[in-house]
């Protein structure tokens, strides 16, 4: 506070705090490589913020989505009128090659680097051919990089955003970092989407806290979000391999997936499982005081890929000390061997 | 930050953090007599974003507005589909009895405690009639209590919504006694309302910095605020006070109203000025480097009223060491008698 500027308590530019925007150029270029300048980067409140601010005002439906995703985006897009098409998925991530054959979508919202919630990453393959759909047909990418941060095992899955910066809208936010109740996320905008996305935002709206936007600028630019970023990847590491180990021991016949990185992986139900078989493990795992989602909760209504059925077992939630109690917990709600 | 409950970085409950609301509660009931409680009020980044949220979600359209008024939330207004129906005013503030004159109106949003821009309070026949009208319409009034904290000779002005808690939506915010950078404003809502606002603002968008919420609770709880508030109406007393007598020096001519509160004042022009006067004395102002409006950027584009034509006088925003020279700067600029 006694450092900031003056004007920093004024009203100020509807993009944001100009340290913050500086910070976070160099930020997501060294971590994500992310290429862009201070000057198209938008800063919101979070990702939900981000989307009603480019549907309907700077984007047209339909819009392109993964066949399993985030129930809230749905509804806030189509509570802004927007129509979802969902892309099907499998073991290499969205089938971005069927998005030519979606009739008159103009704009794909995916997450590249650990589909939520299935954790696969976006093969090669399938990033290149995202592209080039956006390039030939006109079209946007908006990359909702919201883990990206943290990768356990393999070499980092760079954002997608450094293939196209003038058809890929990458987003982020600290709501995975630090926490969901600090509001603040950034929109890296193509060019010519800047001014279009700030008249949707209305230039007296700033909505962020500047004193949390300063206070973010200071933890990038020291280094300390690094070094938070740093410990909390270790923390959530030894947690998920403890998650591993605890898995094997007790029920050898399930099979983890999404575990190369973020805060969940996906306790896959045996192949013949059903929706039934899935209710009745989250309704075992509720037993144990465990709030489960299985992954119908998060399965588009109009997709037509065979479901998966399994449990989203999100383990960065509870205190360090309440961690094992609730692996244990986990362990005595597994479903048994058929 | 080490005293903030676990819980308080999950998403939380959308009306916004229980210790903010409860000590809002005792606040705003002990300064501006406002009857309510935690459950009914709905915290907000500011007056804009509660527009945004009850319109046109919550209420329908028309609605009626003081004749002037800031330009900004017509605008708002507008961009969200609601039709504005600008109300005159006099030397008692808005006409409120002919607010059963306005076709379809069903709400009217005003600034009570001290006109925006013209200065004067709502005369209190006026109150009673605006609560009336709104009693036996089934309307709604918005309380836009933007500086109801700073009042200088008379005695407090207690908010409308102390009249008819049931019709009378009373906004306010830190925006005037901390900063409009701190994003933070909340809604006291007629207990049929809340429902229907947290509906617009969705479960998972909380959008204040709930750092700042716990801050801002913490501030008022201890009478910091109390304190800062106290500090800064004195600080701007004493400003008000030397405009008064410098332009009583070298303006006797002119006439100051609006001086009984806020933060800013309203330099008449004589009668018989025309709004080409008022853009000479802008333009003089602005040579002496002061950025000051005209009434006529305030007015309504449908008013019927008779036009007012003067400088709104803003005396708050420059810094302790660089308001004298301010000051000169105005005195400077004062449009000559006849």
């Amino acid at each position: 506070m006694t450092a900031a500027p003056h004007d920093a308590f004024a009203p100020g530019d509807p993009r944001g705090r100009p340290e913050l925007r500086r910070a976070l150029t160099d930020y997501l270029a060294r971590t994500r490589g992310v290429r862009t300048g201070p000057d198209r980067i938008v800063i919101c409140s979070g990702f939900g913020h981000a989307l009603r601010l480019l549907f309907p005002a700077v984007l047209p439906g339909p819009l392109a989505v993964e066949s399993y995703g985030l129930a809230f985006h749905r509804q806030l897009l189509t509570a802004a009128g927007i129509h979802t098409a969902p892309l099907p998925l499998d073991e290499h991530g969205a089938r971005t090659a069927e998005l030519a054959s979606l009739d008159d979508v103009r704009a794909a919202l995916l997450t590249p680097a650990h589909q939520f919630p299935t954790g696969v990453p976006l093969h090669p393959d399938r990033r290149t051919a995202a592209v080039n759909w956006a390039r030939t047909s006109g079209s946007y990418l908006i990359e909702d990089d919201y883990d990206g941060e943290f990768r356990y095992d393999r070499k980092p899955v760079g954002a997608l955003q450094g293939l196209d910066p003038e058809r890929i809208i990458h987003i982020g936010s600290v709501s995975k970092s630090l926490s969901p109740a600090v509001r603040l996320g950034w929109m890296v905008l193509p060019a010519r989407l800047v001014d279009p996305v700030l008249a949707a935002k209305g230039e007296r709206e700033a909505w962020a806290s500047v004193t949390d936007q300063l206070t973010l600028a200071d933890f990038l630019t020291h280094g300390s979000y690094d070094r938070h970023v740093r410990r909390m990847r270790q923390r959530y590491r030894r947690r998920r391999d403890r998650l591993i180990e605890a898995v094997h021991a007790h029920a050898p016949h399930l099979r983890l997936s999404g575990i190369a990185a973020g805060l969940h992986a996906v306790l896959q139900l045996p192949d013949g499982a059903t929706a039934s078989d899935e209710r009745t493990a989250l309704r075992a795992a509720r037993w144990q005081g465990l709030a489960l989602d299985g992954l119908s909760d998060y399965r588009h209504p109009d997709a037509t890929m065979p479901p998966r059925h399994g449990l989203v077992v999100g383990y960065a939630t509870p205190t360090e000390s309440a961690f094992p109690a609730a692996l244990e917990a986990l362990c005595r709600a597994l479903p048994p061997a058929a």
